[in-house]
């Protein structure tokens, strides 16, 4: 079913939204937990919980049903019994409410004959009432330009991502993740079982969104397998499309036909649609974001030749494996830049080569800043990856500052243009070292630039992103 | 060359070490260094710089020359320029000190003509003066029990992991990682160029040391590829090796030839070297410390049919997909036990199965010590992997109390005997969370259990754990 921009204006960027299925008191999760997350993220349209026993809820005036409101929301919110959804529907349609947002689960995702039911009877009083009905059994539309953000990050980032996600958890932690790396989100919606509106619906329309860089999806199933290919060729041109399919093994399967209620399909079509309309395909939480994060941050296609600054011969080694094992090079510096490099380098303790293994790059920006501008001027490198470690872990250094912010004022003169990418990996146990790597990776993020926990997690998004655009390039 | 049980003595547990190179001012990395991290890690044992202009260095009694000593170190520690090495080798051997650790750099490393005289130099005065030396171009030996600790964690935890490596760097990100998960060390070597003792000595000797249950190496090449699978068949027996590999690819290869002069040979022989001796072959730091860990934690053979227990639909279906990914097996509950788990389980909103999908787990640890017990039960489930994510992330709960000590409690008094792991993922770009995720996994690895901030790299530990097991009884 196609959205008109007008739908997307009313599901994610409503004027006002009425609640329906919002008791009084904390508790339960459901309606009250979205009017309450509404509010607090500072959402600025008209609020109208719906509750014929109560004056005010949360202090804001509560409504007996829908014909007493003083004008007609742009979008319903309902979260009622499963047995009360068709006449909520039908009741949304006759006070002109085309959009709704169905949490309540409790339809084909039960299985069996009665969950095959309540679909059927669901999907056929949305086509009868003409209404867009996002769900059931999910967490809806969340745009924090709108501050529409009552789940994921609240209030959230705006930036340049459009998320698709058949999982309203997996969503919610992918947009706090990104935002706290500085990475925003235009507009997300969680499409749970799909059933009137379905997730493909929300591809073609975020195809047409100019506000949206780069497409995220996760999926269970999709119903038509033709559609997705014919859509995602023709996005993919100039969106990536970065896709987890959830349920490729047994286990994830049976999982996602009680999770969804879908039907997830063979992973050897899944692999040949992916791969003939060039979607990217990654499998868990970390890769999604990490990718989206690279085609963020890198537009423009990049090499794979990769020079690495780092320190530490063991780590040098392991680096260069890691970056080669996953389809990048990390080739042979140019002649020029080798002699420059002895100059800067001394000959015992580190290693002048590519690659860069000396120490001084972990306190000393001026001279990371010296080795970046080397490699700008080699003509057989084309991405910079630098190993940031931070200050602490570097072995017998008496150095407590955190380079960080002198770096970034560097980067900010530089007048190079080959991407550049960051590893601050801080996973070794100690909280305290935990807590400082992801504040130094929050400030390269937020500056953008692609940052990675791990030497794994950067080499293998650097590679996805070099590969979308070798086949993209094969296929204009 | 054999290292008898006095060598590992006077290296590990030396009474008294003489410093060799040790400048009076901080500054260049050196001897200094040393003797400053040894006195600071509370090791209890004589300490003699040795420097004629001296008195006193770091407030210690200075000699002028080996010779002056009142007593015969068990232990030199040398540091002085390359090319003095071999005259403190001669006088080191004359007066009484038959093992020597060189930190010195400047030898085949630096590759050449040069390189391959200043090694055969080295070697052949070692020879000829019956010296035991482990270098040069390394960090020695580390012992938490002796406080044999100048570098790597300090004092260190003491433990069951022995460690061979010719990384100082990756050994003491590995020691540092390890003990802050509650996992200790009984003896690490770094061993540098491995010119004189290499790994494969240590190695003969680890074998043989009862302390050491698990051992792990990380290797760039081996002078004797016979010698290293007839210790491996033998010592892999009784005790699990865990090697990384570096220089298998180009980029690897060309970096571990500065770095420790190796030629890294073949990938193709190394994997069939591996595979023939039941080595366990990882490629990363963190993999080397997560299979280290699952080893030590969990000394007999587990199943791989895996029960998950966690939250979240997407989440439980991508674990499902990454367990069965990785080689494992997360088989449907038997009738008994999914009987029992629809009476802890709402039907909506949640999953009864495997992966059980519900979110309660998160806070409530008397649930989660039931669901425990269930699994115990059910004859189909060999091992119990737990998603303890932390409370904050769980969406719409107003949990700010961390249940893992309740959880831990209820742990202590279980009678259960099938392997439980924990994952405690809390990558997710906010600094406090992860600070928080690592403080949790360090009590569940301080408790005895294993535990992972992915489930990526449990589930991949825990295949490697029970293919050894596989391999090593059709073996024997």
């Amino acid at each position: 079913m196609p959205l008109m921009p007008e739908d997307m204006q009313k599901f994610f960027s409503p004027r006002s939204i009425a609640f329906v299925g919002v008791s009084r008191s904390a508790g339960r999760f459901g309606g009250l937990s979205f009017l309450t997350k509404y509010k607090e993220a500072g959402y600025a349209g008209g609020l109208y919980p719906i509750n014929p026993k109560a004056d005010h809820i949360l202090g804001i005036k509560a409504w007996p049903d829908l014909e007493s409101l003083p004008e007609t929301p742009d979008l319903a919110m309902v979260a009622v019994a499963a047995d009360k959804v068709p006449e909520v529907v039908v009741a949304c349609a006759r006070g002109g409410i085309r959009h709704i947002h169905l949490l309540t689960s409790g339809f084909d995702e039960l299985g069996g004959e009665k969950g095959r039911l309540m679909k059927a009877r669901l999907v056929a009083v949305c086509r009868e009432n003409d209404v867009l009905l996002i769900g059931p059994n999910c967490m809806g539309p969340y745009r924090p330009a709108s501050r529409l953000t009552a789940w994921g990050a609240i209030p959230g980032l705006a930036g340049p991502l459009g998320i698709i996600s058949q999982s309203g958890g997996m969503t919610q932690r992918l947009t706090e993740y990104a935002a706290s790396l500085g990475l925003g989100v235009e507009k997300a919606v969680s499409v749970g079982n799909g059933s009137v509106l379905d997730a493909l619906d929300f591809l073609e329309a975020f195809g047409q969104d100019p506000a949206i860089r780069v497409i995220g999806m996760y999926l269970e199933s999709v119903a038509d397998g033709r559609r997705l290919m014919d859509l995602a060729r023709g996005i993919g041109r100039t969106k990536p499309i970065v896709v987890i399919k959830g349920g490729q093994t047994e286990a994830g399967a049976r999982t996602a036909a009680s999770h969804t209620g879908a039907l997830a399909g063979s992973r050897a079509i899944w692999e040949a649609v992916m791969r003939q309309a060039n979607m990217i395909s990654v499998e868990t939480l970390d890769e999604w974001l990490d990718t989206l994060m690279i085609f963020a941050h890198i537009p423009a296609p990049a090499s794979e030749k990769v020079f690495i600054i780092g320190g530490g011969g063991g780590s040098s080694v392991i680096y260069g494996d890691t970056c080669e094992r996953a389809g990048l090079r990390v080739p042979p510096l140019s002649a020029q830049t080798m002699q420059a490099l002895r100059q800067l380098t001394p000959e015992a303790g580190s290693i002048a080569g590519n690659p860069l293994d000396h120490w001084q790059v972990f306190s000393d920006a001026p001279y990371l800043a010296r080795l970046i501008d080397l490699a700008e001027q080699d003509p057989g490198i084309g991405l910079i990856l630098v190993d940031r470690l931070i200050a602490r872990t570097a072995f017998h250094m008496d150095v407590t500052f955190d380079p960080t912010p002198d770096t970034l004022a560097l980067l900010q003169q530089r007048s190079g243009t080959k991407p550049l990418v960051f590893v601050v990996d801080s996973e070794g146990g100690d909280p305290d070292l935990a807590a400082r790597g992801a504040a130094v990776r929050a400030l390269f993020g937020t500056a953008g630039y692609a940052v990675f926990p791990g030497i794994v997690r950067a080499a293998r998004a650097i590679r996805r992103h070099t590969r979308y655009h070798e086949k993209r390039s094969r296929m204009i």
